[in-house]
């Protein structure tokens, strides 16, 4: 399906039932090694790995590197839908994302640091004959509707459980 | 390295000199099809696709999937090191992630609606002999220093460039 064909089959069925509008993803899985966790979602696997300096076999990227992965390529999708939306030509884009963490965090050695990333930079080159304008107006749409930048810059309910035998 | 070697040198490293906990992680890469992205984090390709419903061949799972996924490593893996430095014995460990998405906010249908997950579940199985409260014990410690929880339940700045000749 087109990207034209999927915002309108999409937005045509959320007009009819605005409950079709509501989607669960999942994924699954299981720590099978020191660092090495392999997932399910729907038919596709991700796994993931620590290099050698964090006991892993550097295998695979590690987590904070698929988050930042997950933001940079949420952004590209986005600018593809949002481009067809507002019909500004998008011949291509490159994307990079890098996120600072401060291992005092992670290693609980000072309570005042955050144990996730202080700090993200994210760049975005979008490809085409347009204005300079006109891509901007696109970010600026990007900006306001991509899942994963919002999942990033606002905080989200996690509800968690641990699944031992009640104590 | 062995977990617990690992956790030795990080923090001799970082007692040594504070600016060792500082690192950077990065991915860049490039829209190669209507939603196909590829991304290189170090020398770990990460490919990210939509399914059909969103104009991709469905050949990867999609950006929400690998949120998901960075989320569900990364707290494994936080177990798997918050175990070795309290001690608490861990043979393996199950993990399932599920996230809610209202497509009026990507779609842009309803600005109330925001873009990113409206909420999160998360589901953690810890394995071995130890009793529950040991467990327990053992998720509170993660919850407070997994780099991804950190992420997703807390807002981090994110400064974004877009690449296109001034205007």
């Amino acid at each position: 399906m087109s990207v034209t064909a999927a915002i309108a089959a999409n937005e045509q069925a959320i007009g009819e039932q605005s409950s079709n509008a509501r989607v669960t993803f999942r994924t699954q899985g299981a720590l099978e090694g020191p660092t090495l966790v392999k997932l399910v979602s729907r038919e596709h696997t991700i796994a993931v790995d620590e290099p050698d300096v964090l006991a892993g076999g550097n295998a695979h990227a590690n987590p904070v590197e698929y988050a930042l992965a997950s933001l940079a390529s949420c952004q590209a999708i986005t600018y593809r839908f949002w481009a067809a939306k507002l019909g500004i030509q998008l011949d291509g884009l490159e994307v990079a994302a890098e996120g600072d963490l401060d291992l005092h965090g992670f290693f609980g050695l000072d309570s005042a640091v955050r144990p996730g990333f202080t700090g993200i930079r994210l760049e975005v080159t979008p490809l085409g004959p347009e204005s300079p304008e006109r891509y901007h107006e696109l970010a600026d749409a990007v900006d306001e509707h991509c899942p994963v930048l919002d999942l990033f810059t606002n905080a989200t309910p996690v509800e968690r459980r641990i699944a031992v035998p009640a104590s």
